[in-house]
């Protein structure tokens, strides 16, 4: 079952990412709920509020824990969310008499989020690196054709002459400037979320704070009071992805445009034609295109999640999870895409 | 690799539906795709177009033909789409002298589409049970509670005593128009496309028409020119899609709406909390509303494709596949909650 | 103030339609609801819900009536909606004894929905004059140039010849499919909205579907049950609309490609530029496109608004209001500035 | 003619904002663009590009220069930007032999950009004023009423106790952070557009960053190279818009919610109804999910909009001016919205 082009696999080749998509596995998800529930023990042990005992034996369970898929599927159906259906399924593997003491105080939400933050704090590093690797290929073509002639379009109608410098710069500059906005996202973006029940910690009475700082400690993640309720960081940076998509869609529109003349660029390893076998597609143009204008159709729904109700809302959190992870893995692939069309521009310029 | 939650092991369960599923997987993408092929060969003999013997060997072939998957990858990611590999494994398999006539005269496109409408007519069967269920299931619910009185609530407030019957019948009126519509759509949807390399049947020369007939006849779709760049029908579906996802949003918002104080509604079944063993989340209703919300974001980019470059735009296409099959895995899985949830309704009204 | 291109005294010339932006501004919206207090007041007096002596003081009241627009703003602003305030003007103005006849049994949105009903058909035949004038222009165009030769492009490259005619058949189809559609819609759309308080004419008794049948009738409204929450009849014009300015937006795009080269089409009155007085600049045609991007972006919020709570939602008939009426008259644009750009084609093909 | 709410005489009153609309007028649009060609005049004299004589008769000119608005009107529609018909008008008007001096060096789009520059400016201050009352108001609603208690939401179901503070905080905290956002993005955002006619300044030769910086510097603006198809800090800022409106649109949500049940809250000055005068809707609550819904619909838009062909786009520039003036207006309306609703707050929790 393959319905999105990310997960298929022919179609991922091309338009998805392996090293984003791992990230949103099954596999992945459910060893970054485990880390959290191993933090959370440790940290409330450490706080005095479960017992050494229990912790190690939790611990020592969540080593080699390996949930039942098929009653996880189930419980999703179910209760909407993976997380009462694991917390069941580790209880029962710690047993008694210390089971009681797995998932104190937590609610599913701090783990499905915290989990969503271990695993966006490695994809913003492939991104990051992802994004330095496009800007070089860039600068050297600068380097290489900066100087060669083009005829500057404006509205689509030869204006006057520019050079290659001039274009390139124009698909270089923004990425540096969303290297800029992903590190000033990032510090406002990766933090715990632990909040309990609705948002108050209310079972861990005056250590709540404490216990918070020690389980973000842990897990590496930045300290901050929940913020079940309060998605604007996620909308953020979902907004930067389609940001980046869309500078990488410009610099497909202009590869395609250019092609289509075919003396101002030329290209390696084009796509084939069933019809013509003479035809060289600038595959990986269009693709940056479509990209792009799959992310700004995303990014719309990213927004109206942000009308979240009251103290956690299902309807409006669910559709997070129908939308980031794609948007997330459309922006590695478009960068991916654009490194590798870089790389392919065997002449620019005249 | 699980991006999207419609192909998520565990999400799907909740989100997914899975007979809308199937017919956007590989294996279904590919055996249209070989149905397309072997009805062009028996078409074009039926024409005098290729020689019989010719036909013969490839429908033959074809009826054994599994293709290399690593390789299609491979060919998607080199000219992004598949048909120019999985022709070039046909002929092979085919082989001397046959092997010529594979796939004689058309386009990947015509391929694809093609491939679409054969699952599009499949699974808008399916779309129309699953509208009938969910309108019998509504109507029962009529015929059960809608004596029953109500507090009219107008802009989020009481207004004045209705019926229950007055509530559920503006969630079923809607998708009573959406079984109009479908069968409206259908009829301009469900048509062959055959237009060769720039739409013209070049190589056909005058029995071009007669071809495209046959081809169409032996598939069970609508003869009609070839429609490359004219993407019409399918943003309409996207939209029909959306409005009933959308009727279906506005039913689980009322749900919830009317679950929060709990004397309006009895639910049976609710979603389980991992903080709160005693509560009882309307997750169904909550999805309705999330999948309503997905559909109506989709819907855009599904819109944005209409701006279809020329003959055929690579980059509004490819943007096409990112959509709509999510869109329509949405709108089955939002009907079967729809179904479900109302099944679950012990009590409405007072 | 003029935040809106639409609305805007420079921008409208291209952007707007005066014929179309006219049954927005506020003299013809209260015009129609004018109308509709008049016809409900002598639909109830046929009926005999109201005294004859009352409606004929109403009706002539209702001939002269200018209402206090400085009030009716500061009535929405209070409100959400002008109807309260405008009712209370208009009982003002009738008098003892009958100004309690006025608006009897009716709600706010009756009102509204009806006026908007009411300038909806004349906005349709409009429409539906600019989609003939469209396809006349097209026709022609191919009558003159349709045997001229082009190459075909696909996927932005240089594919096989084709004709003018396949170009601008590939324009000209969809907008015949948009007329089909268009007639499809009225049927289901122009209907009286007539529910009072919650929907249900409680004050009406067992007359209820008398008076609304007359009302309807009086207006030239189709009588349909009221559908105050049930909106997808204007979700489905607003994708109309939207597949109309898409299918323009397509036009709009090839000839502004076709115009780049400048031997496929000859276009006489482009657009100057305050830096190179020499340029054409094909500023229709990236209008058309424009348009496209714009409907096709609002057409989402007209989606999410069909999650319309319970039996009137403030907050999703709000988000109509801002959305509808652009995407309405966005279209007309598009559609007479595909005309004109048409009639401007000079020479297309070789 | 009023299409939009925005500019429309009734409607505006409540989803409208003064004083952000000023700002989008035609007065307030010619007056920036005049006070470009002045300051471009000022720094071409400075760095010894045009006579001083010239600087002289042009700066006098502007000083009481009116255009014929009839005549932009017509500029517009012909060359699809008002520029070169007003450059023409002022031309016109300084007369030889200075009038050549004019926009020397200039094109459509740094005068129109740069408008919008100088203009966003002012109109950032208004909603860093906006942004500063709101989060004042709910402080002071958490000072008032934070010790009380209400019962937390999850899911749409009733969960554990929490505090007022515990609600009114997750409607302060993402203001808070939308301070941060507002004051790193006008650090990239609000520099001077002036690259001449295909950005690269040909007619200054050497001078050009010099004219530029003096430009820059006469302006207000920050300096920087030309950004004509680098739309990347504009996207950003409606992204932002959009957070902010998505955080007020929660908070408006969780007022309706609240509102329903009537016993959690206390509004002063809801709205009347026409049917039922006894109902007070909690018409600012609504409005504010409106206005949410909306910019999260306009934001994908302006992300399409990155996707801006070569050295400057038409299309996707106009699409552009057809959303960033909407989603600035509705966030300024949404914030002095949520302000007042604040302020109107009479009772919060137990």
């Amino acid at each position: 079952m393959t319905v999105s082009p990310f997960d298929h696999p022919l179609l991922s080749g091309l338009l998805g990412d392996e090293e984003a998509a791992r990230h949103f596995s099954v596999e992945a998800d459910i060893a970054a709920m485990i880390a959290f529930e191993r933090a959370l023990t440790e940290a409330e042990a450490d706080c005095g509020i479960i017992p050494r005992e229990a912790a190690a034996a939790i611990v020592k369970t969540l080593a080699s824990f390996r949930p039942d898929t098929g009653k996880l599927r189930a419980g999703v159906t179910r209760d909407g969310v993976v997380v009462p259906e694991l917390v069941r399924q580790i209880k029962l593997a710690v047993g008694e008499p210390h089971g009681g003491s797995v998932h104190f105080a937590a609610t599913s939400q701090d783990v499905i989020d915290t989990s969503l933050m271990l695993r966006l704090k490695s994809v913003a590093e492939h991104l990051g690196l992802l994004l330095t690797e496009t800007i070089i290929r860039l600068a050297s073509l600068e380097e290489r054709f900066g100087g060669r002639a083009l005829t500057g379009m404006t509205r689509m109608q030869p204006a006057v002459p520019i050079t290659a410098a001039d274009r390139v710069t124009a698909w270089r500059a923004p990425l540096q400037r969303h290297q800029e906005r992903l590190s000033e996202q990032l510090a406002r973006l990766l933090a715990v979320q632990f909040g309990g029940a609705a948002g108050t910690l209310e079972k861990l009475g005056d250590k709540g704070p404490a216990v918070r700082a020690a389980l973000a400690g842990r897990l590496g993640l930045a300290d901050a009071p929940q913020w079940h309720s309060q998605r604007d960081a996620l909308a953020d940076l979902a907004g930067l992805m389609s940001l980046i998509t869309g500078s990488l869609g410009k610099f497909g529109q202009d590869i395609a445009l250019m092609a289509q003349g075919g003396t101002d660029i030329e290209l390696s390893g084009g796509g084939g034609s069933s019809a013509m076998p003479h035809k060289q597609n600038p595959v990986r143009a269009e693709a940056l295109v479509a990209l792009a204008r799959f992310n700004a159709t995303q990014l719309s729904g990213m927004h109206q999640a942000l009308v979240h109700e009251q103290e956690r809302s299902g309807a409006a959190w669910t559709l997070e999870w129908l939308l980031l992870p794609q948007m997330i893995v459309a922006t590695a692939a478009s960068l991916r895409l654009a490194a590798e069309l870089a790389a392919r521009i065997e002449s620019l310029g005249h």
